[in-house]
């Protein structure tokens, strides 16, 4: 049985840590903050941050991350995107060759503008990096309520081994070999969650929402093939299913967020109050400029750009998405 | 101003109406039930399917069939998808050239196996046929929350009318070309969005549903490019969009169903709960024949029939859905 370390014990991690507990596998899992560690090692719960939900004996926290990952043969980073980088550097000098890197962040490193497997490979050089995404809120993957990810990789063998190692009966994970497609669809899909949810907290119905729902897809389409990724990808479970349980699910801190910035909250009193990471307005900044450099149309970005960045109204920002002057759907 | 004729008082029919009404335009109402009749001439509101919004004052329904279509431009068939072929027999005799015929039902007709439009066109020779359909809950447009549809027909500047006819600011009508994608697509996603409500009523979460949507939408497109419809089309407002709304608002009737047999009600009890024609049960027997006869498989659609029809465990039939014996994603 493989051992498996998780940096960060966010929520996702956590929920994953506990799916894999109760499989049988040992899970060390390493944060920064000593009150997450005493409360999963001590409370046996991750009150902060996946709370009501039982750890089981099979997991330990650590506050040491030389520790944590000594002798696993999987390590997960399960930190926001913009954490990746520095996790990478961290522990580098204490890897062994053939330890598995899996990443389950979604987003895109603002300034580099590189996904987050470009990120890794540039910090890990030796070590084979494997991608886990898909429509899996963390709170369902904890209660054992039916879930379907994807795992993809340069090297799918290894995209394999992850795969049997997470895979159970309510947890089916598949694989896909497109690892740029599973990437950019994950960290798009965020920003269109935002514009759902500002779109839920103007006060718009479901009809707009499908609507601009629909739009959004194609939006992550059109960036998306432009960087190489393939269209079935985007038409799978790391797309499509991911973006509608971010637009529709009350799990969503994207959506959240962003029906809070639909109900006239400032953006960063909205991240306050949401208290994680919220992923896609990382995103918006680093797709307005990939947009501009590759030169493609994302309507939904630049009003989202414009809302969060150049205090342009919600409101009239949304209706502006969905009464543009066009006569034909094609 | 031209001037429209619904028949059918039903919800979708109503709130057009309604939409209409406010815009100006003249409105005759045809129902078989002289209650719906009355409530909507001397109480102003269509209690039994769209209570608590008045209807405006240019709006008068009819009892006689003959009488609402006199002197009308466009008549719209606001009556469920098995009822459309009777209809055109009843307004037949009566009918002027250059009156066109809209429907806003979504189904295939069982039997024949036709769509929509091929229906009316077996019945009606010498009118244009437009079909108007896409992600469009009437509780949302009485209300004038913004909806985005689409208008089709092999005529297309028929179908131009209707859209000038429609179009406000907050009920936004775009055109396609692509007849056949359009009603497929409507017709198919009633299936998707039952079988989106058995696995909510079994208590499946957010991810099981987003995968079950995801894997409906290619069940949709194998099914609909295999009857001669765009790829494009479907992954538009009246493919994705509308299948978005429809398995994911609490408006749809075809998702309520599913709820209530999810939870074990029986089928012919859910139908009879909802008090509304619940087209996507009709959809399952017409698509079930249809994907038998053209060979392609639609694992979704065989489930539910046998869930609805063979008397299977709709969680276990769900359940074997998610669960199925496969690695890779494509």
């Amino acid at each position: 049985m493989l051992k498996v370390a998780f940096l960060g014990g966010g929520s996702f991690g956590t929920a994953l840590s506990i799916m894999l507990a109760k499989k049988g596998t040992s899970v060390n899992i390493w944060d920064r903050k000593l009150s997450v560690i005493n409360d999963i090692n001590i409370k046996r719960e991750n009150i902060k941050y996946l709370p009501n939900i039982a750890v089981p004996s099979g997991i330990t926290a650590f506050i040491d991350i030389e520790e944590v990952i000594n002798d696993t043969d999987i390590i997960v980073l399960s930190v926001p995107s913009h954490v990746i980088r520095n996790i990478c550097k961290m522990i580098t000098p204490y890897l062994k060759p053939n330890q598995i890197i899996v990443s389950i962040a979604k987003g895109i490193e603002e300034g580099s503008l590189k996904r987050i497997s470009e990120v890794i490979e540039e910090e890990i050089q030796d070590n084979p990096i494997v991608i886990l995404s898909g429509p899996s809120h963390a709170e369902e993957v904890a209660l054992d309520i039916p879930t379907t990810v994807v795992v993809t990789s340069k090297q799918m063998e290894y995209a394999m081994i992850v795969q049997d190692v997470f895979m159970t009966n309510k947890f089916r994970v598949y694989t896909n070999e497109d690892i740029i497609g599973v990437e950019i669809g994950g960290a798009v899909k965020n920003i269109i969650a935002l514009a759902a949810g500002i779109s839920d907290g103007i006060g718009y119905g479901d009809n707009a929402k499908a609507a601009l729902m629909t739009r959004g897809m194609n939006e992550i389409i059109r960036i998306g093939t432009r960087l190489g990724g393939r269209i079935e990808t985007f038409y799978g479970l790391t797309g499509m299913g991911d973006l509608i349980v971010t637009c529709t699910s009350m799990h969503s801190r994207n959506r959240k967020a962003g029906i809070l910035i639909g109900k006239g909250v400032l953006v960063e009193k909205a991240c306050n109050d949401i208290g994680m990471v919220v992923e896609g307005i990382k995103a918006i900044r680093a797709f307005y400029e990939l947009k501009e450099k590759e030169k493609v149309s994302m309507p939904i970005t630049d009003v989202l750009y414009k809302v969060l960045f150049e205090g342009k109204d919600p409101k009239y920002g949304v209706y502006e998405l969905m009464s543009r002057d066009k006569k034909s759907e094609f």
